[in-house]
């Protein structure tokens, strides 16, 4: 199920080395203050003996002030465990801010989940390196940033993107096609909130043109990847996967046309998973509850 | 590969019941005239007998003038063989007209394609039994013409839709989530001509709210089927399918969200066939080149 | 992760109407008797407000012996709750017994992943209403009893069934393509403990002869489907499911071929997920952890 | 449909520079001397403009000897066009050898097939650099041949394997997961004649230990992969893929478990499509008509 605009719950997102009682020690804590769960998922990576856990519960009735949840949870539970933990309020619609060049598909997919509820998001801004986008983001009323960047002012231009964001609240950010490598220094100023889609199935074809290396190999299966962008290429930790099966009869037109539908759906599932705060990057891998 | 808006060929789609010599008697009459093949399939469907072809060449050099071609065809190929035809040229966009209701996925998805120029097709009217999405309409400026229907005008606004699509010179439907179910009148009058989307994957859950009947028999996959309308409801030939996994997990909410995106794939998808003249309906199924 | 043969922990698969504390009381008791949690999941179905767990520890450690598990679990926090549970022992291999046919391809996928110790599983048994397969089983050394049925001997023949099942003290009955309709009676005898394959896309195309039914309406995906078996053909509770694609090229022998790697496949996913006790069926559903 | 043992007919494919009259070339040849054809297929590749076709006729009623049509065919029209082709006839079975190591699921996948009837195909021996499946074989009569290999032996015993092949008049090799790499001397003796399973989707993950890869980059689907050895590891022409999705719950046994399905029913496919004579490769690539 997933969270919508009506919904007034707090989610942990939570992990830690593993140890007995960590399960008991959370629900027990939520429990005593009167916390209805409503889902609880948790999971060990056996080979390096970590644990993780998300829990939902609802606000109305928990004996605990919204405001003073984080405090109470790190003295009571939290540090006594070693924990790291999120705490996120579904009664908060997240922000999210999209970078986009020129290919309009994504854009258009988001926009249209957007603007029919289907997601509980604000869109603050799209944010671009070309203006060929900017009627779409006019039809939709949302504010549409200009921000063409070359070798000379990519520094000035990123410090200038990361103020707009910073001012207008974002979370975090989509890169739905946009064909600009981020800096080192704009990826470790939002660290795991920058989700790209890559077109293809990574790790293949990691880089530029995937389509064209796919047609290439001769692959008989192509893919989309959604992963958090970090400082190498593509190898950020991987969201979500979908392929679609490929011939000797589709050109690289085809490919990038059946690869579009994936990009579309395999993007949106990832903002889906981050607006429910389902994903919990740890290293270089996620766990998707 | 797929026609696009440079093209410049003629393709025949042919049937008849199988007999010796029909795929040599084609690429004769081509090749006399110099005709240049582009893409040719054939296929027999053992347990009736009969013989389906696709094939596809360039009309620059071809000594046959366009618009004798299907006279000299006819005379020359055809008739000798007791076929059925279809001659279709690429240097003319096919024209669609769509059909929806209140959702808006399905047609933000065919109208990015259409305005992106993923497709050579042009759309000349929206038409709707609700007034609800005239403003996306609006947004892409194609008509939107409002045609209420309830059991008493049933007939008399039918009539006029096909006079509409008449006028425009309309030569496919597509019902993009269109919640009206059409009467054999009108059915009849555009056969094997409207392209329907169901969100179940076919023979399953025919009829009203698939997801609701999916949800409720625990699947734990669901599908969504695109097909030509007949006269009996959702038993019409099925042109494509796709499916996507599901679990305990997802509610009746989560199986629409993800059904979604498989609706609009797969309409796309048939679609897409459609204008590539690559269908050939035979009694109730479908031959996809 | 799975369980495996050097495996020594407890699973209690556990469900009830929903209430406040149901996590908090499991883990308690499990943590005060210093049980190290492994897998904890969860689900409520919220339609019907009811509640749904599996939780698996390591008995070493365990403080209370494991003969006293049942016993203290019950009085402790399962009748408090009104709870229904199982608990199961991986330090027990399963014991399962294998119905088939004439059709050896899954009984061959059946006992190669046998042999091989891919599951931790007893095969005390295969039986059949033919000799067919008889060499199979003797490649084996699995004892083959040949029970043939028919309608004036169904009754005692499945009695003998019965009786056989209970001596060799059977957990559950797998159908590999076994193509008997058992009686109420047989299925009233082992609820939710029998298996079957069922080689469509349920519910489409139930009962007999499916890939000519899904040949003659020219479906584009065809499927199998594992489902615990009940009182309504093809109706009981869907454990798996998986498709693949095919086309007008395909004949029913195609159909055949394709949905035999299915079959092997769906069915021993659904095994699988029986050994490790990851199962709860309710109603007419399975909860699949 | 398939080949199956009744069959009597002849397979022509063929490729060339691409050219006008080439399939009309074909068809009146075959038209000329009274050959029925069962099925055509024709693809031309753009970027490259070169020419692939695959037919198939009865040799039943047609007026060529059939230890003639080769040099007919040749005479009358191969060599004018500058064709490659290959020949074949389903009246007699292509003769396949299979190459193992330790583990036996592809094995047994492959022997349930035969001895069912599902393949037309002679299997003359199976080889092993180890004796442990050698059991197998016996249960099957198919005579084994262990031949260790090592790095000092490597040459000789190849050569040996090769002399073997020889004499079993073998017409192409199936690697089921055989766990040596072949010299470039073996590979170059039998050029895309060696069918290989590897086990991820490729090119991610070539060479040792692709599961455990997979693992720790953290992907959400992984795959297998059939394909001609070239002397490039993991690098020849792709016949045929498939994948399967995993989560972070999938540890690297279970990655394994899953991946056995996916190795199985890929490596099935390839083995089918060669018998049936639908791959034709050409350089790094496979058209599978």
């Amino acid at each position: 199920m997933g969270i919508s605009a009506g919904d007034n719950t707090a989610i942990l997102l939570i992990h830690c080395p593993d140890q007995m009682g960590l399960v008991a020690a959370v629900t027990d804590f939520l429990h005593k203050n009167n916390g209805n769960v409503i889902s609880l998922d948790q999971h060990v990576e056996q080979d390096i003996q970590h644990f993780f856990m998300r829990v939902e519960w609802e606000l109305e009735g928990f004996s605990i002030p919204q405001e003073k949840i984080d405090e109470f949870f790190g003295t009571l539970v939290g540090r006594k465990f070693q924990m790291h933990w999120q705490l996120h309020f579904t009664n908060r619609k997240p922000r999210m801010a999209v970078f986009v060049s020129k290919m309009s598909h994504c854009l258009y997919d988001i926009l249209q989940r957007y603007v029919s509820g289907e997601w509980a998001v604000d869109i603050p801004c799209i944010i671009s390196n070309h203006d060929n986008l900017h009627y779409i983001a006019e039809r939709f009323d949302i504010p549409f940033h200009v921000i063409p960047i070359n070798k000379e002012n990519k520094a000035e231009q990123e410090a200038a993107e990361l103020k707009l964001l910073l001012e207008l609240d974002v979370d975090f950010v989509v890169l739905a096609r946009y064909m600009q490598i981020l800096s080192d220094e704009f990826v470790s100023a939002l660290p795991n909130r920058i989700i790209n889609i890559h077109h293809s199935f990574l790790p293949a074809f990691k880089g530029a043109r995937p389509y064209h290396s796919a047609f290439n190999r001769g692959v008989k299966i192509i893919g989309a990847t959604s992963h958090y962008v970090t400082a190498d290429l593509d190898e950020g930790p991987i969201i979500a996967q979908d392929v679609v099966a490929v011939s000797h009869k589709d050109s690289i037109t085809d490919l990038t046309r059946k690869g579009k539908n994936l990009e579309k759906v395999v993007l949106a599932e990832a903002i889906w998973l981050e607006l429910q705060h389902k994903i919990l990057p740890y290293r270089n891998k996620t766990i998707v509850f």
